[in-house]
């Protein structure tokens, strides 16, 4: 058992493989911030409650775990949350219909109520078995885990105390938490797949007359030449982009590019990246091999050339995960690719690995990005892309908002079309709450709001009330807008501490077993803690962690340790505010370049004994890693009544201003 | 490329495992019947088509496919049929919810409509790439078998001309198909799993004074003292089991008992198992090792003793299976046996190995049986077990039937309770074209005619019309009754020359690209056609291959090679006999004892130029493997207008008599 940072330990069993996550990152360990976190001397596990041996089918490790302990995490597991007396086989796959452990982005890692956190370096199909089974006469419960093809494992041991400490240590171990580009947490369109250089201008145009936020615009696979698979050339529907990028940008609107990595052969890198290629094609494309540095070097010079030297602000990487469900597309398993690699590890790796071949570009060119991605995999914190599917159940959808948390992800359960107004409202308030509030209107031409049915939608057939439906959308959009500076706080947490923006309330309340099945409330920062609702109902439980809570709408207080039934009308969303919280709120705007954007009211909980610090930086460059932000403490001063603003740092940026100061009593 | 047999040739790639399908068998190939099959000289796929190659996960072999190739198989595929352009990974499973390959019958054996089937012999979770995907700058399409933890594989190929020959050919090599008890073709009732001995005899007595046939009784896990794990002692509500069996002999029934192989400690052959037992509990039970001799004789010495000496006539074997999904139970994949299996060979050979222990009681006393098993693989045509689920789907279930004979396997689409009397009917309709009729009352007190929704059944609430409705099912029970001959019939030629007694309409029409995808339909022997209806609908869409065919029920004659819209009320099955055939229908009666049962009445479809064979024996013993058996033909005599029979061998049973050869032009 090595220790290999304060608080996380190595434990090596047989003779590990070379290809893990952990010994193919790009990106270093957050070293000092690791080293500034307080940690036990003792590892968590005992030397002796953990033990390795080999299978015929590769290796195993078990983990002895307590009669009452209860176990998170895995990735994105959409379809369960506590995963004590589950099987799990983590295999990415972008169509899980059953919970098996299939997931876009399965993470072999878990964390512990009893307070760490466990790391399974591998890429390999491996299979938990959570307390689901039991050796002939054994009596501990145990994790077990079987790593397939493989003669040994390494398992990192990230220390508590608590879950949250744990997660710490692994983001941090990872490199710490991404920080988007300050417009990335802004409000996200995606427009239909077939809209031209013009219709994407219309579009534009027609939020800002119609006063719908909007920071991004996305556009879907109709951008390019060939796209199943990709040429990553502009089609005739775009025949100026440079114009079409400038004009958005002239009103504050930043692009978004669709795209995939398997390679037509129309595409200008083809045949560079043929030496680079598995064996198999997809879609008649070359699958690269972006574990080696020529072909991730290939790739984002084409994309920076194409793109990014024009101004686009980043990708959504789709596909890089695979189905076997639906249809059977992708490579297989079998694979082989020129690194060495077979399916199986490239499965797990891709959507890793493309994230790094497009975040290379935006880091050398010192600009921030924020984008989407349908795969990732362990040690995927620093990566600034957001987890999305073409799955749709809006519960499911909530709960990855719920356990991307506990595995340094970050998921968006994006909006599309909807079966009503109340479920295209519902799931706008649940997108509002998230990492990216993203609306995927690809399949519509029309805003979902005219009409979320796309048959209809395209037809141009609105909805009566449209006028009302807009008008909520605009509400939440603009709810949005005045969360950013306080998500923008949280992500800055993620950077420098490693604590995920979006967390379980497991993660902040660990020993109240009160919590150890809710997947559908989740914290999002220190201080608020959402409840969404589904449609079909405005009636739904909330449990209030212990202490006070505040409901934000009505500014009631609670007494927390207890469940309330509360009644939430389509407009309003369920979420409370901590007891002596400050919450910053900005002025609502269009968009974030709006210099109104940056100022501030700040609502007062209780006796305000809670301060929050907020970040300003230039919210597009990555010099914020050399300190290059200025910190601004808010305070609430009870004996004089009065607020107290302490900004550390002189960082030339735009700043933050406080003109109303409001009490919640 | 070695010829085995005539027709069969064998593949060998680097080294395959010591434990396979192949070379754990207990039952020999049927070696006579096999050289009787004329045979090409050629293998259908050349050497130069197949190509095997080391994997860094196990090994694969690819086969060279045809565009239009069309491939079925892979055993009790429930949600798909034609299995070109799919993928699918072979595990053992008991509920899988999508079509991923998991089953509780899994066979790594296909057949091709160019006239071949392969049998890749492996335990291994095989991945099987069926047309799915392209190697770079490959152009023909190819099946690619990956084999995972394996260092070779043997790949066994069965020729045509035409499916049927191949999966002869493939039967004949798993020893021939079964001959169920002559009883065991009767109807079959499963009681609630909560009745003891004088309840089953009540039901019994039911069942004769309202005339319901049936001739097997089978007991739920009520019948043992402990059932999950399983103790296989009676429990207290059988106290006089001898007793309760001889009342059951004298008025005809024959009884089944409920049981799985995993052993609770309250068991009588606990302790003598425990050596030979896996490292991972069931329920907190062993896992006999049953690919060891000294764990089957064990374990089929206890049965013998506490039950088929008693004169209980077989097993329902279930929970051999296991499942990932609705719960996690079952033995890891990682487990090790005393034999040195590990836990993924042995889910794939559990169900096998569980068969061959029990019907080697049976066949030491001489004494034939017939019974369920929800597990089963490779080989397994002589094993006299059907295969049933807990997944309750209709069309699934017809698909089963469709798919069943691909692969050496009989399914039971069985009834359990129903959402309306047209649900339950249809059920029944369907289950009554199938290898066992089982109605399985397992959880109602009642049988379903009376109530189909379990909670107002156990509640003894009626359904108001259930005297219609009992008799719409009588009279779906005495078809089945009358089918008996002919399906005995079915099931020699199973036996004496591997024809699946249920096969998928491209089994017997594989050039007619109209049946390629066609999975409710089948046929029933050589001559008959069903087409099941679920509920919901009285029309249905039925394709009639070349020839034509007389509607059963109205005698009305078709062309074919074309669909027709057939209107079936509630009381239809649609089912078609083709023109010239011979159908000999028994008279119906309520169990296979009535010398009634061997009195026919023939049709006479046509111009009764197909001639049919039917066969008699004691029903009962082994005998007919020594030839113990006559052979009745039936010949219809165009010139006389009459009918003529044949009778070939002199053994001492029950024979039939024609009373009434009805002509129906």
């Amino acid at each position: 058992m090595l220790q290999i940072y304060p608080g996380i330990w190595k434990f090596t069993f047989g003779e590990p493989e070379a290809v893990t996550p952990a010994k193919l990152r790009h990106r270093a360990p957050a070293e000092d911030a690791l080293r500034k976190l307080s940690a036990p001397k003792e590892c968590p596990i005992p030397l002796k409650s953990i033990v390795g041996q080999w299978t015929t089918r590769g290796c195993k490790v078990a983990i002895s775990m307590d009669e009452d302990e209860q176990i998170y995490g895995l990735g994105l597991q959409l379809s369960s949350f506590n995963q004590r007396g589950k099987k799990k086989t983590l295999r990415v796959n972008s169509d899980p219909k059953a919970d098996l452990g299939d997931s876009h982005a399965p993470v072999p890692f878990y964390v512990s109520t009893k307070g760490y956190g466990v790391l399974v370096d591998t890429t390999r199909y491996a299979t938990f078995y959570i307390g689901s089974t039991r050796k002939v006469g054994q009596r501990p419960a145990q994790v077990v885990v079987e790593v397939p093809h493989t003669a040994g494992v390494d398992v990192y041991i990230f220390a508590g105390p608590g879950i949250v400490k744990a997660i710490q240590r692994y983001n941090l171990f990872s490199g710490g938490g991404c920080l988007p580009a300050r417009w990335g947490l802004g409000a996200w369109y995606r427009c239909h797949l077939q809209f031209n250089q013009k219709d994407v201008l219309r579009l534009a145009d027609d939020f800002r007359r119609d006063r719908i936020p909007c920071d991004v615009i996305g556009l879907e696979p109709g951008w390019q030449t060939h796209s199943y698979s990709c040429s990553f050339v502009w089609s005739d529907k775009f025949p100026q982009p440079n114009e079409l990028i400038s004009k958005l940008l002239e009103r504050n609107y930043h692009l978004n590019l669709w795209t995939h990595a398997f390679i037509h052969e129309s595409s200008p890198v083809y045949a560079a990246l043929k030496p680079f290629a598995g064996d198999y094609e997809v879609w008649e494309g070359l699958v690269p091999d972006l574990t080696m540095e020529e072909a991730r070097r290939i790739l984002a010079e084409c994309y920076e050339k194409l793109h990014v030297n024009l101004g686009v602000s980043g990708y959504k990487l789709d596909e890089c995960d695979n189905s076997d469900y639906v249809t059977a597309w992708s490579y297989p398993e079998l694979s082989q690719f020129p690194s060495g690699l077979d399916g199986e590890q490239m499965h797990s790796l891709m959507g890793i690995q493309y994230q790094e071949t497009v975040y290379s570009i935006f880091r050398k060119q010192n600009r921030r990005t924020y984008g989407g991605v349908r795969s990732s995999y362990a040690l995927a914190a620093p990566y600034p892309f957001v987890l999305y599917s073409d799955l749709y159940d809006h519960k499911d959808f909530i709960r990855g908002v719920v356990n991307s948390g506990f595995s340094g992800l970050l998921w968006t359960p994006e909006v599309r079309s909807a079966t009503s107004a109340e479920d295209l409202i519902r799931r706008l308030q649940t997108v509002v709450f998230s990492p990216q509030t993203l609306i995927n209107a690809w399949s519509i031409r029309h805003p979902p709001w005219k009409q979320w049915d796309a048959k209809q939608n395209n037809a141009d057939l609105f909805v009566e009330n449209w006028g009302e439906v807009e008008s909520a959308c605009r509400s939440l959009l603009e709810l949005r807008m005045r969360l950013i500076p306080y998500l923008y706080s949280a992500f800055y947490r993620y950077y420098q501490e490693g604590i995920p923006p979006f967390r379980a309330l497991v993660i902040d309340y660990p020993s109240d077993q009160n919590v150890w099945k809710i997947d559908d409330q989740y914290m999002v920062g220190d201080r608020v803690m959402v409840a969404p609702v589904t449609a079909n109902t405005l009636q739904r439980e909330v449990y209030l962690p212990e202490g006070r809570w505040y409901d934000f709408w009505t500014g009631q207080k609670y007494r927390g340790g207890a469940k309330i039934d509360y009644h939430a009308s389509i407009d309003i969303i369920p979420f409370f505010i901590k007891s002596g919280s400050l919450l910053p709120l900005a002025t609502p705007t269009l968009h974030t370049e709006d210099p109104l954007s940056y100022q501030l009211s700040v609502n007062v909980y209780g006796d305000g004994s809670l301060p929050i610090t907020l970040y300003e930086d230039d919210g597009k460059t990555f010099d914020y890693l050399y300190n290059q932000f200025n910190r601004l403490d808010l305070l609430w001063d009870n004996v004089r009544n009065t607020g107290v603003e302490t900004r550390t740092g002189d960082v030339k940026c735009p700043r933050y201003t406080v003109k109303v100061w409001e009490r919640i009593p």
